[in-house]
């Protein structure tokens, strides 16, 4: 890095920290991002259990909560590495121990290249993915002047999709093209079945993952295919049952590696996740139980100034807008986690930078014990959790009783 | 703080950072965040003259940038201080040397309060604004309670706004409350016109500006505001010159001094704000020449996957998207600032966490030497700056060549 570099981020940065205690209702700056222990460790193992199950590696987006700590956590239950969407993600990552990356996009531009070649450098087993001649002849020339071998995956798409090959013509061109460069290692395909539409999602998704099936196997069969252990890949964190079933009823396992990456599932959400569980769940009634939400925001009531109008130190900074957060639970300022009090009629009416407002039943007034008051901690439920996770530099790890047992750092 | 607070960042964090060289177009890793010197500075200039022009203190929105490199060129260019809206902002300033702090918000929690209490017995000139007898119960227990005064500023809202006294009525309550506790002293009169509307909005503005003016009149005439230099303040970054013609009209400067402080000015934008500036400057034809826009988001296009779609390497966590990002200007990695090349007809159609999708007038073939390909670098707009500044740890200050002059860190 050059000398106008900074050098490490400057005191002062920290929003949503621990201030007088560990308590959440008392001692925390709020607005706070907050991660439950016990639905954490739940999602934690069973997507392990599930990827297990059908004979499937996992390695979990980390783009979702570039959260170190985090991802410690996911390679302890089991998951064999960490996906990520970007070099400088990818960096981050290997500084924190993780040793398989699994870059699930081009790497373009020379600096990223850089970065890319200095983690192969330092030992990570990292993959890229690759879609274009273009890119193809850039990487090789890149790597083969770093005198290093880069292994890439080719990405296979659909029409009106995203990224990736359109047929299996350009995939074929695409793999000779990758087996003449002596720096470019074939080591599987890749594809990402959340950008595949049709009037029948769940149709046009079991296709796609076949012929994800049939090119990988067609690329095997023509003996294109350098790796000895090439990985097959795809999965959100929506659909992956459907994926992952196809995978296992091929029987991949005996020439490829099948990886799940899956991301928003360590937290899950309060929202569209929460409905994609459903559509899991009604397509495979053998699961048990299911993911759970595990990130909320807590923000206090800073202004009760009108009947019905609650305003809340919340704001686009904080959360995740998607869809506008949803009021969970309420607490009283230096109360205990046990007792909540009703938000049931609540409703987050507009969200700006820094304020919510939030729109109530009946009349703000304090001349009941459990109405609103100016001062009052209300938990946010967010859809998704990407857009959550990315507004803070520390998210709090707290238990049932709502006390901190970690502040876990960031890194977008 | 607490042994569970992280003591500081960790490595690896960084994106759009130098890598290999400070040219944005070959040595850094894209996407990044870039503010160009000449239209900063000459918004830094322009803004500062206007309100001096008026008669009035500029006390510039910090929450914009949170960037400190940005502050101190905003009070090297005349501000008296920087407005800040949670006390965790108020530390991240004050730590970079900024002394006069305003808070143009309602400090709420412990937590929170503990932080401006450190501030204040730091040195801190430290103002924050209040609404209700609750807060201002809670903020002179805790004051008093830590032996210290806190100036606070009354807020005046409006009907269907957001915070605020709603009436005279409130608002004289407050001020004989305020004048009650020892811990607190009223410091004048705050409101943001930014939440006013009407079916003509300038209207309801200007009738909004002067009743801020009357409110602020008659507490100074009862005897109720107790600081020797009350503050009168409003203007975000749309209505400014109403506001600011208005204090300087209704000769305030006599008793009390006019804080302006707009936010978004120092980088401008190319939505939302670039339309508001049109707005003041067909008010006020003496302006001359107005704000630039200075900040924009360079990425690299990353697939061509069918004609008339690129897939660039830019998403939700690079660039804010209240508006879809405009593609600006594009360029050849590698090659020179002079050399622009069309993005005529080029329109952001979706944008995902990572990716943007291009729709292109033409074909994304590479058989012309303008045409697009794999690896050429766009510049895109924002609206608004706000929530495109909190997406980046750092962020390069460059000059017309793009060549990297700093990387100023963030401290959101």
């Amino acid at each position: 890095m050059s000398e106008v570099q900074a050098a490490s981020a400057p005191w002062g940065c920290d929003k949503g920290t621990i201030e007088t205690s560990p308590d959440l209702l008392s001692g925390v700056s709020l607005p706070a991002a907050v991660v439950f222990e016990a639905p954490l460790s739940h999602n934690l193992e069973w997507m392990q259990r599930f990827a297990t199950d059908h004979g499937a590696r996992l390695a979990p987006h980390g783009k979702t909560t570039m959260t170190p700590a985090l991802f410690q956590r996911q390679l302890d239950a089991g998951a064999w590495g960490i996906t990520l969407a970007t070099a400088p993600q990818c960096r981050a990552a290997f500084a924190h121990g993780v040793r398989h990356l699994l870059m699930a996009n081009q790497v373009v531009g020379e600096a990223n290249m850089a970065i890319v070649a200095d983690l192969i450098e330092a030992g990570a087993d990292f993959y890229c993915v690759v879609d274009s001649v273009a890119n193809v002849r850039q990487l090789g020339h890149y790597f083969a002047a770093r005198d290093l071998r880069l292994q890439v995956l080719i990405e296979l798409g659909v029409e009106g999709g995203r990224c990736g090959c359109r047929d299996h013509d350009q995939v074929l061109a695409l793999a000779e093209l990758i087996d003449s460069a002596p720096a470019l290692v074939l080591a599987g395909l890749e594809g990402y079945e959340g950008v595949v539409h049709g009037d029948n999602p769940e149709t046009a998704i079991r296709r796609y993952a076949w012929h994800l099936v049939e090119v990988a196997q067609a690329l095997d069969h023509d003996g294109l295919i350098e790796s000895p252990t090439p990985l097959i890949t795809a999965s959100g964190s929506a659909w992956y049952d459907l994926v992952a079933g196809i995978f296992h009823e091929a029987h991949l396992g005996e020439h490829f590696v099948p990886v799940l990456r899956p991301g928003c599932y360590v937290v899950h959400d309060h929202g569209i996740y929460r409905q994609a569980q459903r559509g899991v769940l009604g397509r495979r009634p053998d699961l048990e139980r299911g993911l759970l939400p595990a990130l909320e925001v807590f923000a206090q009531v800073q202004s009760l100034p009108e009947p019905g109008l609650a305003i809340v130190a919340l704001g686009k900074r904080d959360i995740g807008f998607d869809h506008l957060p949803e009021p969970l639970r309420r607490y009283r300022e230096g109360g205990s986690a046990e007792h909540t009090l009703s938000v049931r009629g609540w409703k987050v009416a507009r969200l700006m930078d820094q304020h919510a407002f939030l729109r109530l039943p009946e009349e703000a007034t304090e001349s009941r014990n459990s109405e609103v008051r100016v001062g009052d901690i209300v938990a946010f439920g967010a859809s998704h959790p990407c857009l959550t996770f990315d507004k803070w530099r520390s998210i709090a790890l707290v238990d049932d009783k709502l006390q901190v047992l970690a502040m876990m750092p960031t890194c977008f």
